[in-house]
């Protein structure tokens, strides 16, 4: 019955910033802190940390492409050795960010296309895990479950935490419906919240013609980068704890 | 009669390339790497920490102030508390990378602009000392001897590593002369050699009006941007060998 | 008793925003584009060209450091030599974005940094000079009046643009009091519109001591980075039209 | 029998470094420069305007993908508008570069992976070509003959310069062949050389299985960034005027 909430933070970069932090760290139960490839500084990673710290938010890395142009929203072609490097890189320097806050990295989470990629491509999937794990064999991989990133996880022996979108639906391969198709993002905050309670409950995921797919749920994603997203998360995370669920971080 | 010769290597970006560093790491016995801010990249990084593995070289983080365009040589404003954060994002990019490459980082020497500005700013001084100690207190941090950045070590408990350059006159305030004053930089290899070789005998660094400033000697720094610093490099070790010391980095 | 109002625009990047653009643009008479150096990318300098065109506002480049993470706002050390060419680069990049737009620039103003180095710094002013001339005689240089930037832009010939600042106090000197001196920023709205107002029909700036200062306005700025900046933007023009002024562009 | 030598310039950054410009602007008529994005500072860009000025040789902007990491060699996925934008944003920001120069931009040439783009996807060759005219439509489009660019730039009225490559191989569709197949890349230079002559008396491209497909050529591209590419457009060059050919570009 205990259940973890995570979502994007620090993504803002020098003096922009993108949705609501102080908002969602009373929200949610783990930070996936951007690294500074497709958002965020070594300010606003210190100043992330810290403040999850505060709240007894768990802190992860959130490591994408290298495209603040893009939002790391973009494909940019790497080979997986370059995967590797470049989320080696990023899972250190957000170490040494927590480091500075009091506060320590605890999981890994691919953001936008990369992630995108983990989930359809077994060699980026792997280089993904063989950083977290060469870096530090105890860190978790949030991933969404059933997919290549989950099997590469396990593969090399790593933790997992396995993810569903609170306001997303999904495709018949378990993969999150493209954004574009009917249907495939929720607006309605009460419907966001009653759909992940009964994602607990039924212990799947649902598609969008309807049919259950079985899953472990770890940690239930929300979104902030709106303040109608910030109100929605408030609704998920309200719902939970109505449906009697602990909210807690699935790592420490 | 040990000591270590360290130079900046790893400095390209992408495509481009800085000195040439396989010849390089065949004359030192530490490695200042780029850690992506000024130079470097993580495939850069990875392949360098490798490279430095199979040699047996000493690895350090070389962090400077963000900006590929002026290679880190201009002052770019920060406060102390940007720079810490700053140093500490740096020096865990490369701890990670160098666990991609079985290897470790063992040392931290600020780079350009940053380096000169710790050499006469005790705050920011104090920044990069306390950046190193949150990251790892056992990292040692290579220092000029008898200036700020050296006392801040100290002061917060920090091993430090004292270097001398082999090829550039010193002011009478121990610090290096100005690159545009004459006689500031030796251009001819075998000086540069005898030079250092006093300097080792003596304890004492040689001021361009011809006094001595005792200071302790763990480190001597060489170039190797261009072929005629890599046979002032080479010229500098066969003194130090033919003069009876043994090359060996400080740290493992 | 007409007279230009201008503001900074564009200065998002990428997935970034800052301010309300389009509110802005139906307030200003003249909007500052920023060129990708420290804010703006081309989509949104082509976007904001094309709002302006529909509004009826004439466009400005606004280049600044090369300096995303700064903003433009810290001062990075270039030679003016290296101004002058960042300068003509970013005004091409705006001309050509406009011409996407179908409109055309018709001034250039310094941003942050620069344009603080403008106003003490006679070699860099003329810099910024030698640029605008080389790249378009025809284009006004906004600059404050009394300082290096406005004499730079007469010895060369060049149509100066006078400006004073909606809600910043003047130093004794004719320069902006710094932002951390009691006074230095008028926070209430219509004191700001009834202080413009008065410094229109005086021809002169009121410094922190209550001294006048003879100047010449042409145009006035007014800030939009905040909702609080927006109605005071309104507030600024609504003063101006009841004071009988025609808001219009200084150029077209 | 007069035909043009093309080649890209301009290609480091800072710092860095990429193949010897002063030699091959004694071997080409006409110089590709690097406009920022993938390559190439304001600096850079200005000092090759006069190089290349004082050589005779002509200008052409030589657009990318924003890929500073990559050298525009990577396909990031972009809308064709968005190409558009930042291909007029870096022909502006080369006119005025040029400007400071006293030289002025004739031609554009997309460069890397956005001219690979241009030669299989009609909506970006499109894109191109309005970019070019809606900054001048005086500015000729150097393409590679029978292919989406050509016919794009033909459509909107613009001049074209046609290109072929001295050193590479041509599959049977007209395109080149691509880098890691045998025989796609010539690298003696002696071959490249005749190979040219050849193309350029027969008015056709070889294709790997030794088939002529007929095209229109105005300039022969080679390449100088290593010293074996020097030596090659050397010999390429003196291959020309031997075979009676008058070195000029195409646009002046």
């Amino acid at each position: 019955m205990r259940v973890d909430l995570n979502s994007d933070l620090g993504e803002g970069f020098g003096s922009w910033r993108m949705g609501d932090d102080a908002a969602m760290l009373a929200v949610v139960t783990s930070a996936n802190v951007a690294c500074g490839f497709h958002a965020g500084d070594p300010g606003i990673m210190v100043a992330t940390a810290r403040a999850a710290r505060a709240r007894g938010v768990a802190l992860g890395a959130h490591p994408g492409f290298r495209d603040l142009e893009g939002f790391g929203r973009r494909m940019i072609p790497q080979s997986p050795t370059e995967v590797e490097q470049a989320v080696a890189y990023q899972i250190g320097a957000l170490q040494s960010c927590a480091a500075l806050a009091g506060h320590r990295v605890s999981y890994v989470k691919a953001h936008g296309a990369l992630a995108n990629l983990a989930n359809v491509a077994d060699d980026v999937a792997a280089a993904i895990a063989r950083a977290v794990r060469a870096v530090d064999p105890g860190l978790v991989l949030m991933v969404m479950p059933g997919l290549p990133a989950e099997r590469a996880a396990l593969d090399l022996g790593l933790a997992v935490a396995r993810e569903v979108y609170a306001d997303r639906a999904y495709a018949e391969d378990g993969r999150l419906s493209p954004r574009a198709e009917p249907g495939a993002v929720i607006h309605d905050a009460q419907a966001a919240a009653a759909r992940t309670v009964r994602m607990l409950e039924e212990g799947a995921v649902e598609t969008l013609a309807g049919r259950r797919i079985p899953v472990a749920i770890d940690t239930v994603c929300v979104h902030g980068d709106t303040p109608a997203a910030v109100a929605m998360a408030r609704a998920v995370r309200a719902g939970l704890e109505a449906a009697g669920h602990t909210l807690a971080p699935f790592a420490a």
